[in-house]
């Protein structure tokens, strides 16, 4: 088995992963991030290969998996708000309709006679209710939607304005770790979770 | 603000509750459940009114949550496995397909005239990449199939075979707090999260 090694600093990426009970580790790269493309799949996409093979460089025997997530909303692309107003404002653009949430995915390793690479993302679709500004200003006064594409954490206290998703959910949260298990599982790698 | 009341002892509910950082409190009725009608959706719904009811009689001025979690697949109901083997075959009958589960939740309260009643029922369709005889095996060895309709945690280990969702998540873990929000709400009752 090889030493695994998640390129991301997000602890919401740690915690999906520590769900799998698989021995990881984290290591996280200064790589500059260079965004070439405009549709969100191929952003993601090409940022979490930048941030998987920065890493991959310094541990060239690991499995190395890098991500990277972002919201759509009416050909908007969201990340990460700048302050409170800039995440109210995000909030009131998405609230009472549904928006995309992409996570790109590359993972790398070194395969018999040279460097597998596996690019992929998934897209999931969110159905919001309704908010008033009085939700979302409470909402936002919670500190939650800082350090989230998009403003909000569906796996927080922004759960009871989600109506539903169609997709996965922990793609939303931030590693679609099923796609991931599966990709790993077609390339003859198995990772089982340890039994209790 | 009314006393709020949990009639559940399912640690998924309480978790669930919890997120969203409002005081509540929890009774556990031996209430004889009996099941009257055929449909998931009505049966989770009465088993929901039941559990809310037996423990409203004695918490007259509190706001109870009564809640009932089933699974359906081709037209079976599965319920909490019986044992590892039992547990086995409920994988194996989900496994490469959808499957649809049903939360219902009664919520009650004393109106100003009279004993206010809600209940309704979510459902959310899940579906599920095929698993091997030994991933299923590895599964069931973790023990967390046990004490969960239809044997698997969506939120545990399991989630490596959950290609996706349609509805809401929340409702597959065990209790549909968006719902259960906007239900209160439409009644007058805001239970906005505390912040941080």
């Amino acid at each position: 088995m090889k030493n695994i090694i998640l390129a991301s600093a997000s602890p919401r990426r740690r915690e999906l992963l520590e769900k799998l009970r698989i021995p990881f580790e984290i290591r996280v790269s200064d790589v500059k991030e260079i965004i070439t493309k405009t549709v969100p799949a191929e952003i993601v996409e090409e940022l979490s290969l930048q941030k998987a093979l920065a890493v991959a460089e310094t541990e060239p025997d690991a499995l190395v998996i890098g991500a990277d997530t972002m919201v759509a909303s009416d050909e908007t692309v969201l990340g990460k708000p700048k302050d409170k107003e800039d995440a109210a404002a995000m909030l009131k653009s998405l609230q009472g309709k549904s928006h995309q949430v992409y996570t790109g995915v590359t993972l790398t390793w070194m395969g018999e006679k040279e460097r597998e690479i596996r690019t992929f993302s998934e897209a999931s679709q969110v159905f919001l209710y309704p908010m008033t500004e009085e939700e979302i200003q409470r909402y936002v006064d919670t500190g939650e939607p800082m350090d989230k594409a998009g403003g909000y954490a569906i796996q927080g206290l922004f759960a009871v304005y989600v109506k539903g998703i169609a997709g996965d959910y922990n793609n939303i949260v931030g590693l679609p770790v099923a796609r991931l298990y599966q990709e790993l599982k077609k390339n003859g790698i198995v990772i089982l979770p340890a039994n209790e």
